[in-house]
């Protein structure tokens, strides 16, 4: 049967996280229910890069989706894109999907953003896609903070309780913090991350820009692998899932509508 | 009694408009009634730089409140803040009124954002704020169009029915169309507007980006004073005040909160 990769965005308050719960308005079960119209009632798998938690967003989420009868890769888009509504989730392009290609497993990279509003004032355009932090943040402090725990590490300070990984050993190639006027902006890329860990790391920064910890403390928190001596977690609604990076090149097709 | 101007956020989609009108929740009203918790009780008109349509969002909305006793800004900020929750409405800055000057008739320039979406996937994180337009646009054919516009005109083509200016005699300083990857912007500066002008300005815009009428066409609609000969009214979602200059000086105080 033909498979698909598909390039997706979605606001995470309209979902409890990605995957299928019962009971519960997922984006897997959101995308199955959207492919089974085009696979004559038949719900297939759709498996993702990123399992992203309730409340988390994404505008470069990549998945997989397997259908019965082979279709242009603008149709598919479409008629996703179509029968996903009115849930607020976009199918932004399609692509056949390459042999052996796995959106999950052949992730060479992957690129998240963490929005912090960093002003007295409550937010309001930006509700519900940033984390608010009303006291003023050093934000070159936080990066400064953020440079010593880029590498090869054991994340397992920065890892939740409800995590499944067999290992907590991480690469962490970019943790960049810069203000952008009102906001903090936090950009991580990993090939791979545990349970929370974005969440983890931008709370264990928090202290930090607030001036509470100095600028060796997330580092010392690293050495401790001690999830109890690392900061809060920081909410899901600054977090977003940007884009995933593989070594196969693939031919996204978007239009025509 | 002393007055102060106000800075305000606020989500269209969260409001019937500015303006109070019986049973429907307003911007105005949300602030007066929270006012009023600072007042005795007794409600103050709240008067407003751009009385924002319903679906119209505001970065920079000014906003003029008078109130029993004085009060730092910073406090009053905090106060009206508060006082506003659960709506999608942020006060982000206060300064104290300077003398003779009103929000609205003070105003020396107007500037708006119009966001167009122009890809065909529909809208996922800007889902509310933007104007879909899932056909091709030439951001380049409308910008070239728009600059036609500039400069001191009757803008009767471009006015609502409804609207309640004496004439439709004004100052367009700026109409950019730009493109920023998946979006087409429009910046749109005077010294004030008549109602829907920016809207219909958009929407007459639109059938230029799309190829079905030439660059020459909005000017021609400009110069034939007639509504009916106009583009659609484009949908207020993509709307927001961005920000009003006065020649006063303001002095807005946001933090602490």
């Amino acid at each position: 049967m033909p498979r698909y990769a598909l390039l997706i965005a979605y606001r995470g308050e309209g979902f409890h996280g990605w995957q299928r719960q019962p009971g519960l308005v997922t984006v897997q079960e959101v995308l199955e229910d959207a492919a089974a119209k085009l696979n004559g009632g038949i719900v297939p798998t759709v498996v993702a890069a990123g399992r992203t938690d309730s409340g988390v967003h994404a505008e470069g989420q990549v998945a997989e989706v397997e259908v019965s009868s082979e279709l242009p890769p603008t149709r598919l888009r479409a008629a996703l894109d179509f029968h996903t509504r009115p849930h607020p989730l976009s199918v932004r392009a399609a692509a056949p999907a390459p042999e052996g290609w796995s959106p999950r497993f052949s992730a060479r990279m992957r690129h998240y953003r963490y929005r912090i509003l960093n002003r007295p004032a409550r937010p309001a355009l930006e509700e519900g896609q940033v984390w608010h932090v009303p006291q003023p943040l050093d934000a070159g402090a936080m990066h400064r903070a953020a440079q010593r725990l880029l590498g090869r590490h054991d994340f397992s300070a920065f890892r939740a309780a409800s995590c499944q990984a067999k290992d907590a050993l991480r690469t962490l190639d970019r943790l960049d913090v810069t203000r952008e006027g009102e906001e903090v902006v936090i950009h991580v890329s990993a090939r791979s991350f545990l349970h929370h860990q974005v969440r983890n790391l931008a709370g264990t920064l928090h202290p930090v820009g607030r001036g509470q910890r100095g600028e060796e403390w997330p580092r010392a928190v690293l050495d401790g692998r001690d999830r109890r001596a690392a900061g809060q977690t920081a909410p899901p609604e600054g977090l977003c899932l940007m884009s995933v990076e593989y070594d196969e090149k693939l031919d996204w097709q978007a239009g025509p509508a």
